[in-house]
C-alpha cells in the first residue's frame, strides 16, 4: 500500500457522506434542491506536474483543464471555479499565468468566483489548486463497468507524453505534440453527451493502462486492453513509430485528458453518432469481463503488462 | 499595490460572474435551484500559516476551522468539503493530521467528499487547502456596512496571537492561550443566527484593525474603532496586561476566527438576545461613519493607527 492510499484510508473514516463515493472517484456529487452538483479539486506542483521552464500561460491553462477534464468525465457542464494560488514572487510570471488560466476558463465557460492567494517560503515548489463546480443530469462513476461492456477511449494517446519529452529536450518532434502536452483540451461536450449512454466513465490523465486498471478495480470486473487498438496520432507515429513498444508507450503516458468509458454493445450506434456529431475521434480499445484485474493483448494474444502502467503521483 | 492585489486585479478580468463579488469577499455564493450555496477556499502553508513543530492534529483541525469560519461569516451551514493534501513523507504525521481534521469536520458537520493528494519535492513547504461548501438563506457581504451602524466583534481578541508567542517559546502563559492558537472554534451557530440581522459580516482572522479596514473599504464607509472596547480575555490580560499597548496588540493579532459585523442600532436588542441564547460573548467595538478609511480612538480621543494593522499574507 502506498503512503497515499494509506492516507486516503484514514480519510475514509470521516468521508462517510454518500457524495464522497468512498473517495474513489475523480469528482464528488452533491444533490442539492433536486439537481446534481459535481465538484472536483486538482492541485499541480512544480517539478511534479509541470516543469519550472514551462510557459506560465500554459501552466495556468493546464490547471484549468485538469479540473475541467474531471467535470467532462462526469458529464458535467462547468458552473464556476475557485483557485488556490501560490504567488511566484515574480509579478510578470503571475500575470502570464493568470492570462492562460483566464483563457481556458473563459473558453470553457467556468468563471472564477473565489479562492485564496498565499506566499510560499523561499525555495519551495510553486503549487496551484483549483476546485471546479459543474452540474449534470447523469453522473457516471468509474465503478459501473459491467462484464460484456466495450471499453472506449476518445482522441489519441501518447501525444502529451511525447510532448513532455520534447519540452525536456529529450526528443525532437512537431509542434502539435508539444501543444498536446502544454494545451490539453477537456472533452466537455463529448462527456456531457456520452454520460447517459455509458456505464462508467473517467478521464485518462495518468495513462490508459493505469486508469483502466482503476476502473476495473472500482467496478469489480476484469478489463482486457487490445494494444493494436490504442489510438495513435500520425504525429506520434512520426516520432515513435507504430511498433508494439510505441503502443505501450502511448498506453502508459500521462496528461492526455481524454475520456475512458465503458458501455454496453447496444449503445455502440448511439455512441458513434454522438462522436460523429462532435467530430470527435473515439476508439474501442478493450473489453470488460467477469473477474478481476487488467490484462493486455496484441491481436487477441496475451501480452505481459509493462512494469509501469502509468503515472503514479 | 502589493503583488497579491496586482495579481487579484488580473484575475478580476475573468471573474465576471456575479458570484465572484469582485473577488473581494471571503466566500463566493452561487444561487442554484433557488437556494444559495456558499463556497470558500483557504490554503495553509508551513512556516507561513503554521509552525513546522505544531502538532499535526492541530494543523488538520486548523485547516478545517479556517474554512468553517468563512462559512460562519456568511451565515452558512456546512454541507461538505474537499481537501488538497501534500503528503508529508511521514505516514504517522499524515495519520495524525487526518485525525485532527476529521475531528473538526465531524464536530461541525462538514463531511469530506473529495479532493486531491499530491507529493511535493524534497525541501518544499507542506501546504494544505480546503474548499468548504455551505448553504444559507441570508448571506451578508463585507460590503454592506452603512453610516450609523454599530461595529461588533464576537469573543475576545489577541488570545491566539499570545498563543502563537507561547508556541514559539517567546512567552510563558496559560494553556488556554495556546489552545486558542491551536484549536480555534468557528462561530457557525452565531453566524447563522446573526446573518439576517447584520448589514455586513466577515471573520476577523487577520486582526481586527486590518479586517475592519477591509470592511470599510468594501463598504465605502469610514470605521472608527474604540480601543478601550477591544474585548480581552482574563488569560490575555494576565500575560499582556490591560494597557493601551495590550489592546492594540489584541486588535492587530491574527488567527482569532471571531466574527466582525456591522448592524444598525435598531438591531441591538435582537443581536444581544441571539448572543445570550448561545452563551456567546459579543462586544460593540466601533462605529461606521460616512467617509473613508479606518481610525482608532481611546475613550473617544483620536489615537494614531499602529504601523502594522494585522497579518498580511
Amino acid at each position: 500500500m502506498t503512503s497515499e492510499s494509506a492516507f486516503i484510508d484514514k480519510l475514509r473514516a470521516f468521508a462517510t457522506h454518500p457524495a464522497a463515493r468512498g473517495l474513489t472517484d475523480d469528482a464528488a456529487t452533491l444533490t442539492h434542491a433536486g439537481r446534481t452538483i459535481v465538484l472536483t479539486h486538482d492541485t499541480i506542483v512544480e517539478n511534479v506536474h509541470f516543469l519550472p521552464g514551462d510557459p506560465p500561460e500554459d501552466i495556468g491553462w493546464k490547471l484549468a483543464v485538469a479540473n475541467l477534464s474531471d467535470l467532462a468525465a462526469k458529464g458535467a457542464k462547468p458552473i464556476a471555479s475557485l483557485m488556490a494560488y501560490s504567488l511566484s514572487g515574480d509579478g510578470d510570471w503571475d500575470a502570464r499565468f493568470a492570462a492562460g488560466l483566464g483563457e481556458a476558463l473563459t473558453r470553457y465557460g467556468c468563471p472564477l468566483i473565489g479562492g485564496d492567494t498565499v506566499r510560499v517560503p523561499e525555495g519551495s515548489a510553486r503549487h496551484f489548486g483549483m476546485t471546479a463546480i459543474g452540474e449534470a443530469e447523469f453522473v457516471p462513476g468509474r465503478d459501473g463497468a459491467s462484464p460484456g461492456d466495450d471499453l472506449w477511449v476518445s482522441g489519441t494517446l501518447g501525444d502529451a507524453g511525447a510532448g513532455l519529452a520534447i519540452a525536456k529536450g529529450e526528443l525532437e518532434g512537431p509542434k502539435e505534440l508539444l501543444q498536446a502536452y502544454r494545451r490539453p483540451v477537456p472533452q466537455l461536450e463529448l462527456g456531457q453527451k456520452l454520460a447517459p449512454l455509458v456505464s462508467a466513465m473517467m478521464d485518462v490523465s495518468d495513462g490508459l493502462l493505469i486508469d483502466a486498471g482503476r476502473m476495473a478495480e472500482a467496478s469489480n470486473v476484469a478489463i482486457a486492453i487490445e494494444s493494436i487498438d490504442v489510438p495513435l496520432s500520425s504525429a506520434f507515429v512520426g516520432v515513435r513509430g507504430d511498433t508494439r513498444e510505441a503502443s505501450i508507450e502511448a498506453a502508459t503516458a500521462g496528461d492526455d485528458y481524454e475520456l475512458l468509458f465503458a458501455a454496453p454493445p447496444r449503445s455502440r450506434r448511439q455512441i458513434e453518432t454522438v462522436a460523429e456529431g462532435l467530430d470527435a475521434h473515439i476508439q474501442c480499445v478493450g473489453l470488460v469481463e467477469a473477474g478481476k484485474g487488467l490484462s493486455l493483448q496484441e491481436g487477441g494474444r496475451p501480452l505481459p503488462l509493462p512494469e509501469t502502467l502509468g503515472w503514479e503521483h
